[in-house]
């Protein structure tokens, strides 16, 4: 073997993988590249050349795990882009096999569910380190600037750091802007990195997956400000596109605000239509939401909002059920709304995405800390806000003012308690509610957005309804109840079917 | 020994326990039973010399599981109701030391995690026969007539059936009513009893999950009902009471609104206020209604006010929190009522609570027809409607209408489809609006309300805005889409960094 040795094996070249090869090769690593399908690293050589013309190789297409190796020196480090679950396991036994060692680094970078990640770590301990890093980004972030969330072995990532820290996307660190150069071969060296060492094991995924519940969350508040402006204020998909063009140079400035203005703009190629409106309302999930759901629901760290995105596209999976419903069950008649009212529904509905918003970061951010104390991780939030400016499909500069909040206070016990955030959410509280009733009347579901005000009321009512559910619990299966003119942890009950109900004290 | 034999050993006399063994004895059974606590043993019999006077004993009381055992004859029969988790093991492997055999039933009565029922079939099956029975009704329902959810081997199921019969809550076939009376040593014996079996190992306790998750938000329906007349109205707790008693005598009738009403008209002993008003709004969980919640998730069966009602319990244990934010958060300001309009909330409420009940159960029931379909289990709604008539905690006349609607339709999509129910709900739908949108201007958070709200809308939707979501996914993670012109199934993809955007098709 007379080639050159390669800095980094890579296996897995699809959509995500190749755009990460290219992204390390840009930024000057020399890449070994193994895929089960020969046929995407052929791919991804033609590309890497048609982009770079006639310039020698960088990257090699491997036939093998064993030929993967050959091409790097020990201790390997060989990054994984492969689906999550099996498929991991599988290429850990492959490259075990190959000949990996106990100081060789394995980096699976998938959407792995967190807890596999912990799992894998530890199997495979006395083998190899198994390091994660979660990756956000889509394709355009792989290929020229990830938000990278690592976790795992400490000196496994002094040897990743570099690399992450290269080819990761770059912020503005006075603006909190993404500093954005989509060149082949001319990445972006300025800028503070997305890419911090999240924690131990399994902690990066975690957070990665906190990320996707708010991404799910923030899409689905984008879905019902548009239905509110499609099917009560009868607007065609161009206009909403210009009011979210509008709203993108605002506070709601952000990639998800900025790509609803484009995919809204957008005319079908095929019937000229504008093309939203022949894409059909059934949407998939690939789990990382629901993940998130149902953490928050094993913490008992409240993420409402979150879970209501998750239930919404199962909702709207059932099309042909919703079809028939339709024409089944009553909706309110339909009011006609004026030019000046259809200025104040939408002011109404920014204010709205804008306060609903701030509660699923709140939400989001809430649970990760839940999250720290119950594994035991140490997790700086303004940092983890920090490399979420840019990268990934949640960036916003919105997320500067969160990374502040925490700088200000590190223990923060809720967003919504920052000085910043109360204020804005206080100012903009009744638009929202006006836009939340307004579509309720019309009869247009906003799940998303009601379920973030009833969030922040139930946050801020210093006495909720759940003294009756105590007395409801208590009653039907003595379950006690606390007194608010006792201290806290004792427990009482009522006799509740002797005629004077005594009332009894448990502990 | 020449003790008489028994004919059921019980394990465990907690507050379930007690009650079931003196309902079991009131029916004719010869119990043996043991508590690892002796005192609360000696409570029972005391408890059954009282109620009974000076005749025989007709409860065993052991000080070990061998005398247990000594008391029963091959095959055993034992139940256990014990809490769930760590020691249903313990208990099952202290059987298994003091001899049980092959042929020997262990029935589970506690609030099992479904699948850990199926793991225990599983794991025992050599040992003995591990059934489950899942046990609504709280100790009253425990001790004059619970709703039994048995579940597994269908042959122990011949053996329990009729001691199941003889012991569950009954029913009024006609009128769907319970036949109840709280009187110790006079069983209910006319009537359709509350037992039927349910399926194979574990069906059982996921019907029963289902059951609390919505009675989780059952109650929660009702404290928002509750805080509207409280912090809207301003009413007084006797007043609310009123309210509750009357609108029992409604659809609403059931026995969690009857308790409500009771609790609201209860003195605290101590201080002479009402007792909800001592009470402190911090409500506490055991695990079933978070369970239900997160099923559906995973199952992608929407349940999102299920899910809200075990959010809102969340929120309401973070108290201290609360109170402090309730100083920092805008809400806003607060409009005077006129009587007239305080008869219009009232009843808006009123039908508020009857449609978003409806939603509720409509979730439910779908969430146990999809894992019926994903477990591989054939439940018969129209049977477990009925079981839920008496005896357990969400008793209502209103499962009479549903056990009618799947016998109309076994097959029912979604019990809003059903005429009767798409009627009703049709009908108030109007007023259900008027009662989100006015505590929604007035501060006051009803999450379940408004969630409830929210599916219905969603599902009454032909298009609803996932489109766009569609749009957004393939933007940047070129997820793929459906289009609304062509086959279902059939996936394409924009280049959305081209120019002018070519669409391909996927697959």
């Amino acid at each position: 073997m007379t080639e050159p040795k390669c800095d980094i094996g890579f296996i897995g070249a699809g959509v995500m993988g190749k755009n990460l090869i290219l992204n390390l090769a840009d930024n000057g690593y020399r890449v070994a590249a193994f895929d089960l399908d020969h046929h995407k690293l052929e791919q991804l050589l033609q590309q890497d050349q048609q982009e770079r013309g006639e310039q020698p190789p960088r990257i090699m297409a491997c036939n093998s795990y064993t030929e993967l190796l050959s091409f790097l020196s020990p201790p390997h480090l060989i990054i994984l882009s492969v689906p999550a679950g099996k498929a991991v396991d599988d290429v850990c036994y492959k490259l075990i096999d190959a000949g990996i060692g106990a100081d060789d680094i394995i980096v699976d970078t998938g959407n792995s569910l967190w807890t596999d990640t912990v799992a894998r770590e530890k199997a495979f301990e006395s083998k190899f380190i198994f390091f994660s890093t979660a990756v956000s980004g889509g394709e355009v972030g792989a290929r020229f600037g990830p938000s990278l969330m690592p976790s795992g072995d400490p000196y496994a990532w002094t040897r990743i750091k570099p690399i992450w820290q290269a080819i990761a996307a770059k912020v503005d660190a006075k603006t909190g802007e993404p500093i954005e150069r989509f060149e082949p071969g001319n990445p972006v060296k300025e800028g503070e990195p997305c890419a911090v060492y999240i924690g131990p094991s399994g902690s990066g995924h975690y957070v990665k997956m906190v990320h996707n519940g708010i991404e799910y969350a923030d899409m689905q508040l984008i879905c019902e400000a548009y239905q509110v402006m499609r099917d009560i204020l009868h607007m065609p998909a161009a206009e909403i596109a210009a009011v979210f063009k509008q709203w993108n140079d605002g506070p709601l400035h952000s990639y998800l605000i900025e790509i609803s203005a484009e995919v809204l703009a957008t005319k079908d190629s095929e019937t000229g239509l504008p093309l939203v409106d022949v894409i059909m309302d059934r949407a998939a999930q690939k789990g990382t939401g629901l993940w998130t759901a149902v953490s928050s629901l094993q913490l008992g760290s409240p993420a409402p909002t979150i879970a209501e995105a998750v239930y919404a596209r199962a909702i709207s999976a059932l099309k042909s059920e919703r079809v028939k419903a339709a024409t089944v069950l009553a909706g309110p008649a339909e009011n006609v709304i004026s030019a000046a009212e259809k200025q104040d529904i939408i002011q109404s509905l920014h204010d709205a995405l804008y306060c609903a918003k701030i509660c699923v970061y709140a939400q989001g951010f809430n649970l990760m800390k839940t999250a720290a104390v119950e594994y035991g991780w140490k997790l700086c939030f303004a940092e983890i806000a920090k490399i979420w400016r840019a990268g990934c499909i949640i960036r916003a500069v919105f997320l500067q003012s969160i990374s502040q909040a925490y700088q200000r206070d590190d223990e923060l016990e809720n967003l919504l308690l920052d000085p910043f955030f109360a204020k804005q959410i206080s100012k903009y509280q009744q638009n929202w509610r006006k836009a939340v009733a307004n579509a309720t009347l019309a009869g247009i579901p906003v799940a998303a957005l009601s379920s973030a005000l009833s969030y922040y009321d139930s946050y801020r009512t210093a006495v909720l309804p759940a003294n009756l559910l105590q007395g409801q619990r208590d009653f039907f299966g003595a379950h006690t109840f606390e007194r608010t003119d006792k201290a806290k942890g004792r427990q009482y009950h009522v006799e509740w079917n002797q005629t004077n109900r005594p009332m009894v004290k448990i502990k």
